[in-house]
C-alpha cells in the first residue's frame, strides 16, 4: 500500500531544487553532494519500503549549517529530510518528493559531560554506541538501545527505546533539552538542565518522535545514569512461550525493578544461535539483567527466578560477568540482523505493537497463531516488560502474495493491539510505513496534529508524508 | 506588576456572557450559577496574586457538559477558565477576562483501576487524596502529591510534582492518556494505556502542563505503582544548611534510590513544629523516605545515614512505623500552611525555581543570604532531590514596600537559577504571576508556543491571559 503512495506522490520541481542547490554550494561548497552514489545512500533505511532517493545531499557541520540548508529550503519551497545513520523501520528517511537530505552524521561530537549532574550534551549526528564509549569513562551510561547503532538525533525523532526502557524509560524520559532549527530558520532551545520544569508548554516533548516533521534537532541535552555497582544477567528458557509472557508480566507486577527482561521465541534463538554462535536450548527463552549493589542484584535474580520456577522454566543461568553478559546482549541487538541471515535474500517487516501488560500473553498468543496459520517465517522477540513485542516477518521481496500476507497479519496484530488498549508502535514510529493506523489509534487527534503541523511548517517542507498523511497538508511538498 | 497587568485587561463583553449563559442555562439548568458567593470563591487561588472573578460559575458532571460549554463560549466568543481545587500558586484560575469558569469538581468518579496493569482512569475533578482511598484497598498508589488537595485535572494542567517526584518523576511522566474537549467542542482521546509509543506528536504531553489555555482536560489515565513492601522514613538535623544540602547532592549522584528526600531549613521546622507539633531541633532538617524490600530499604538507609555522617548530621532517626511516617509527611504537606500561620494576616510568596543538583548548594546559599540581607520572613522548604526548592516569602499584601522586595528577591532567585541551567518553575507553573520570566527562559520557543496557542485556539477563548502572554495572541478574549 505505502509502496503504490510512494509511486503515486509527485516531486518536487527540479528548477526550486537547482535554486536551493546553488544558494548552498556557495556557502557550503563540498557539503553539498548529488553523486548518485550518495543520492541512493541517503534515499533508503533499513526497512522493506521503497526507497525513494533525494535530489542533493547536505553533510551539515554545525547548527549553522542547519540553518543555511533550511533558509534555503523555505525560500526555494524545497523538501528537507534529515537523516542520521539511516537505521530506520517505516521509511522515514526517503525523500518521497525528491529535494534535500540533510545528513547529520558529520555533527558528532559530545559537548559536554556532567557526571555530577547525570546529563550531557551532544551534537544530534553522534551514535549510541560512540557515545557510550565516552560516557563509560566518566563512570556513567545513556539506556536508551535500539538494536541498531542509531544516532542520538534519529533516536530523539523516532522517540526510540530498546531493551532498558522498562527500568529507565524512552526517549521521552530521557531528553531533556534541545537544540532545534524550526522550518524558517530559527534556532529554538527548548527545555533546561533542570530535571523537572512546569514553564509552559513541553516543546521538548513535543519534538521527540516527531520524526523531523516540526523541525531539525541539532544538540540533545540527556539524562545520564551512574554505571551500577553490580550487573548481573540470567538466561532462562521455558516449556512454552505462555510460560515465559507470564513469567515477564507477574514480575512487573510485582513491581521488581528489572533492568532488562526481553523474550525471544524458539525461531529467534535458532536464528541468534546461528548468527551470534549462542549455542542455547531451542525454546522460547528470557534475557534479563538486574542492575544495583550486589545485595539488590541477588535480590530480584533470586525473586524473578522463584516467578520462573512456578511456570515451567527449563533452567535459570545467572552470571555477572562482563564477557558473558556482553555476548547476549549483543546477540539480542543482533537479533534483527539473525533473522535476516535466516532467509538470505528476503527482507524483514519488523512489527512493533505494544500492548497493556495484562494483555500480552493473550496478543502474543493470537499472533503466534496468525503466523502458524499462514505458514509464514517469523521469529518473535521483544522487550515484554513494556507490553512490547516484535514479529519479524521474513518475505521475498518480490513475492507480492507473501508481501501481502505479512502486511495483513501485520494490521490484524495492530488491530488486536490497538482493541486491547495499545498502540501500533512502541519505538518504531510511523514513518510513511505506519500512515494508516494513525486515524484508528487516534481518531481526532489526527487533526490536531495537523494542525501544529500546518502551524510550525506552514510550507510543508519538513520530512512531508510522514507522521500526518502529506495529502491533507497544504504546501509545496505536496504540489502534486 | 502582575497586579496592574490584572486590573489593565479588559473583560468580556457583558451581552456575550449573557447570551453563552442563556444557552447553557436551555440545558444545563442549574449547573449553572451567577450568585456573587460562587463568584468570588472562584475567582481566586491559593497565591497572593489578586483574584479577579468570572461571570458565571458551570459545575460539569460529564465530558457532554464540557462540550456544551466550550461551544457555548466558542459560539459568543467567552473566556472559559478549567477550575479544580482552586489550590494553584499563580493565579491560573484568575478570570482575567472575566467569562465562564467551568468547575471539574463533580466530575470526581474512578473510571476504572486495573491494579494487573498498574494504571487507572479517572474524571479531572478526583482529588488526589479521595483517588488515594480508592488506590490503597487495591494495593496500589499514585505518587505524584503536592503540598494541597489538588484536583487530579489542576495537576495535569500544572505538570505538578511533589515529594516522591525524585524516584516516581513528576505529572509528565505519569499520566499515560488524556480525554480533553477542544476549543471547538471536539472530544479527543490521547495516548492509549501502552507504557510506551512512537505513533506520532506526543499530545499528551502538550496538554499536560499547558494549564487550561489548549483544551480543557475530562478524563486522565494515570501510572500506579505497587505499595511498597517496607517504607522507612528518616528524619535528620544538620549543623548547617550545605550540609544538608550537600548530603542531598551525593545521594542522588550516587544514584540510591531514596523515594523522597525533602529539605526544611530551621525557620521551616521552627514553623512546623508550631502548626504540626513536631518537636523537632530547629535545625536545617532532611525528611527521608525509602521504599523497597526489607533489606533495600535498610541498606539505602544506611548509605544515606553514612553520607550524612560525613556532612555534619546531629542524629539520625528511623522509622517504619505508619502512624510515625504519616504524621511526618503530613507536617511537611502542610508546610505552606504552617508558615502562613507563622505570621498571621500575611499571604505567602513561594518560589520553585528547579536548578541542577550540582547548582543546588550555590543557588540555595545565595538565596539565604539576599533573604538574610533583606531581613525578611522567608522559610525554605523544597525537593531537593531534584534540585527544586521554595522560598516562602511571608509578606503584608497591604504593605507595597514588603511586596517589592519580596518580588524583587523572586527575580533574583529565578535569574540565578536560569543561569545555572535551570528554570523559574519546577512546578507551580506560570499561571499569569509567572509570565515575565518565559522571555529569558525559552527564547524563540515563546513564539513556538504562541503558534501552538493560536493554532488550536484561534478565538482564544481558553484560560486567556496564561502561559502565553494574552496582547500577542488574537481573539475576543484579548479585545482591550
Amino acid at each position: 500500500m505505502s509502496h503504490t503512495a510512494a509511486q503515486r506522490r509527485t516531486r518536487v520541481d527540479t528548477s526550486c531544487v537547482e535554486a536551493a542547490v546553488s544558494q548552498l554550494r556557495a556557502t557550503l561548497a563540498d557539503k553539498v553532494t548529488m553523486t548518485k552514489a550518495e543520492l541512493d545512500g541517503h534515499g533508503r533505511d533499513e526497512s522493506w519500503h521503497d526507497p525513494a532517493p533525494p535530489d542533493a545531499v547536505v553533510y551539515a557541520e554545525s547548527t549553522e549549517d542547519v540553518v543555511a540548508v533550511v533558509q534555503a529550503c523555505a525560500a526555494h519551497r524545497v523538501p528537507l529530510v534529515p537523516f542520521g545513520a539511516g537505521t530506520s523501520l517505516e521509511g522515514h528517511v526517503a525523500a518521497l518528493h525528491g529535494g534535500i537530505t540533510l545528513d547529520m552524521t558529520r555533527m558528532n561530537r559530545v559537548l559536554r559531560i556532567n557526571a555530577e549532574d547525570l546529563d550531557c550534551t551532544v551534537e544530534a549526528g553522534i551514535t549510541r554506541k560512540a557515545l557510550d564509549e565516552q560516557l563509560r569513562r566518566h563512570g556513567v551510561f545513556f539506556p536508551i538501545d535500539p538494536g541498531a547503532d542509531a544516532t542520538i538525533g534519529g533516536m530523539t525523532a523516532t522517540r526510540a527505546s530498546g531493551t532498558n526502557a522498562v527500568r529507565y524509560g524512552t526517549m521521552r524520559d530521557n531528553v531533556l533539552a534541545l537544540t532545534a532549527v524550526l522550518p524558517d530558520g530559527t534556532v529554538v532551545r527548548t527545555g533546561t538542565r533542570a530535571r523537572k520544569s512546569s514553564a509552559g508548554y513541553d516543546l521538548t516533548r513535543l519534538l521527540v518522535g516527531s520524526e523531523g516533521t516540526l523541525a531539525v534537532v541539532t544538540e540533545v541535552t540527556l539524562r545520564l545514569y551512574g554505571v551500577p555497582e553490580v550487573i548481573g544477567a540470567a538466561v532462562c528458557p521455558f516449556e512454552s512461550l505462555g510460560g515465559a509472557v507470564d513469567t515477564v508480566i507477574e514480575t512487573v507486577q510485582l513491581g521488581v525493578q528489572v533492568a532488562r527482561i526481553e523474550l525471544l521465541d524458539e525461531r529467534q534463538i535458532m536464528a541468534s544461535n546461528a548468527f551470534s554462535d549462542l549455542g542455547l536450548e531451542e525454546a522460547p527463552t528470557l534475557f534479563l539483567e538486574f542492575h544495583g549493589s550486589r545485595q539488590t542484584v541477588q535480590e530480584q535474580a533470586r525473586i524473578v527466578g522463584e516467578i520462573a520456577e512456578t511456570h515451567g522454566q527449563r533452567g535459570w543461568t545467572f552470571t555477572t560477568r562482563t564477557d558473558e553478559r556482553n555476548r547476549l546482549w549483543r546477540a539480542r541487538h543482533d537479533a534483527y540482523y539473525a533473522d535476516l541471515a535466516l532467509r538470505p535474500g528476503a527482507k524483514g517487516i519488523p512489527t512493533d505493537a505494544c500492548v497493556p501488560i495484562s494483555q500480552l500473553a493473550r496478543v502474543v498468543a493470537e499472533t503466534r497463531r496468525d503466523i502458524e496459520d499462514a505458514h509464514v517465517l517469523a521469529p518473535i522477540v521483544g522487550h515484554v516488560g513494556d507490553g512490547n513485542f516484535h514479529v519479524i516477518f521474513l518475505v521475498d521481496p518480490d513475492d507480492p502474495v507473501e508481501l501481502a500476507t505479512a502486511q495483513e497479519l501485520n494490521r490484524r496484530l495492530v488491530r488486536r493491539a490497538q482493541a486491547a488498549g495499545g498502540t501500533c508502535t512502541g519505538e518504531h514510529g510511523i514513518g510513511y510505513g505506519k500512515l494508516e493506523f494513525m486515524r484508528e489509534e487516534h481518531g481526532d487527534g489526527v487533526e490536531v496534529m495537523k494542525t501544529i503541523k500546518r502551524a510550525i511548517d506552514p510550507l510543508n517542507i519538513m520530512n512531508p508524508g510522514k507522521v500526518v498523511a502529506a495529502a491533507d497538508t497544504r504546501g509545496a511538498g505536496d504540489a502534486g
